[in-house]
């Protein structure tokens, strides 16, 4: 499993390329998506800009409005549509993220302080509103009323997701299948919506459509899997990343999940104590990290991340060669065996 | 100035027919809206509707929605249209006051437990981001982009409103005109709103759209301002209501501004200690409201809406006299001499 095991400077590179390469196939776009993201985040109330500022410039892989580009590059379009709505899908996202951090009351984002660290809950979840209204705004500029239909259906579905997780936090008991649910509706919906908004601009058939829904949705389960890999891993702690938000957060993840379900008795009272009970101690972490290391739970995690990629992949058997899809299949590669 | 002084109870009971008049006339229309409402809030993550409906349930006067049917019907609208949009609207509404809760950290909404203080900041922050996308997801189905963009344009600007609310707290030198602009962002626009969305769905001309936005806008500042009043009325206090809220958390409403308008330095420093630095001690609120009456502060406060409400009025004058018309008129004299 790449992700945990350290890897030397240039593997490391190469690993990045795919992501590289999509963003120079789309880098004219993405530099008019920041620059509309920069300039629709204005407002008079000076707090806005400042606050929803130092989220954007964290920067972040932007991979969602990416997403937006590239599915609309892979379906032939040749107008300028895709910047705004990629523009909107990260305002959508800017705003999950700034209402998360309030909600897990988390003093980090990124590595920098957090927006609610930073300007306080008040504001933070003021600006977050703002800018999924301002995400409103531009879809309504653009006109489309099915891109609106898809958006507005991705985010109240982002927000159950995030309910719902909410209802898993702090419960040992929950299932795999609860935590996919979680999984997919919080994270995979706003991926799928990002690639369903290219293949909608350009016109293409509901077939396309359809795939790069498959594509987005199982791209972001992979991705939301990896991202719960990583926060255990050896890896990240040697990058300098923070290890182990997710277990003091009592959040429950696949690596956590596995441990319990292969677990012992006395292992599940452990488990049941720290993710229950928030009743944690010194070494808690180091040990609920040997548990999973014993039970092999982060690599099979990470097996179950590949089988989504794989279902990913091949929902691009639609499309023809290009460039631009091997990028896709190639981003799939990526965030599996990304470190970040 | 009736809503500081005791009436009979004769007094208070006629002084609340023009809202049943008008509640009345579209009794058909506001029960449909109720039942979208119930509908549309539902969610397989029991915990959305549970909280939604704490606060959907807990009632309010159904002001924002009765105003769209009520605009609707003023315009000849024969259809139903008008009937989801109005829900949306309340949507819209409860997403804001769920978050504003939040924000003020307020145990109490309409004298039974806020959202916050029963469920948690976090179930608080999401359940109100389900609601806003939900209403989204009305208008989609709806399908007007003409609605869509003065409602996503009202969500922006009620945003930008309560964040810059935010950065007037604990300010005493706050100007009456920011005050004003605080008011016209975070109410009074959704009152414009909802009142333009009935003239839009009718199919009437801009002139009509811009004499029911006139309408709102106006009534939506005349609203706050008597609601500002109320929060330091002895009538308030009589009828078994909280009253201070707004000084407890040092918000500048027009009552206080006025009082540091017309103060000494010695109030002006009293006024700077209890707002800025929140180093409250008993009698303060007693001391603040000797000010408010020694200034004539709350009686001019309400003069100030009398304004407001009378451009609300005249406003109306391109409409032909019936009793719809009659009974929006008589709306703007209940919002003025409303007790609550």
């Amino acid at each position: 499993m790449a992700a945990i095991i350290p890897l030397p400077q240039a593997a490391r590179l190469a690993q990045d390329a795919p992501l590289d390469r999509l963003v120079q196939l789309v880098a004219a776009d993405m530099a008019a998506v920041n620059q509309t993201i920069v300039q629709r985040m204005e407002s008079r109330v000076t707090l806005i800009p400042k606050l929803a500022g130092h989220i954007i410039a964290a920067g972040g892989k932007r991979l969602r409005p990416l997403l937006t580009l590239a599915a609309a590059s892979l379906c032939g379009y040749q107008g300028q549509r895709h910047r705004k709505l990629a523009a909107c899908v990260e305002f959508i996202h800017t705003a999950t993220l700034i209402h998360d951090d309030v909600v897990d009351a988390s003093d980090l984002r990124r590595g920098s302080p957090s927006a609610n660290a930073l300007f306080g809950n008040e504001a933070s979840v003021l600006v977050g509103d703002f800018l999924f209204s301002r995400a409103f705004e531009l879809m309504v500029e653009d006109g489309s009323i099915d891109v609106l239909r898809v958006l507005s259906r991705a985010s109240a579905v982002i927000a159950e997701g995030e309910v719902l997780q909410l209802s898993t936090t702090h419960d040992s008991t929950t299932s795999e299948q609860a935590y996919l649910e979680v999984v997919r509706a919080k994270t995979a919906e706003l991926f799928a919506a990002a690639c369903r908004i290219g293949a909608i601009v350009a016109g293409r058939p509901a077939s396309e459509e359809e795939a790069l829904r498959t594509f987005g949705l199982n791209l972001g389960i992979a991705f939301q899997i990896v991202d719960d890999v990583l926060d255990y891993s050896a890896e990240q702690a040697r990058l300098g990343k923070t290890v182990g938000d997710d277990f003091r957060e009592g959040k429950m993840t696949l690596p956590v999940i596995l441990a319990i379900h292969r677990g012992s008795e006395a292992e599940r009272a452990f488990w049941k104590r720290v993710m229950d009970d928030s009743a944690m101690r010194e070494g808690d972490l180091s040990h609920a990290q040997d548990l999973m290391r014993r039970h092999h739970t982060l690599r099979d995690a990470m097996d179950r991340a590949r089988h989504y990629g794989a279902i990913a992949k091949d929902a691009l058997g639609l499309f023809s060669d290009n460039p631009v899809k091997q990028a896709f299949l190639d981003i799939v590669d990526f965030t599996i065996a990304r470190e970040f």
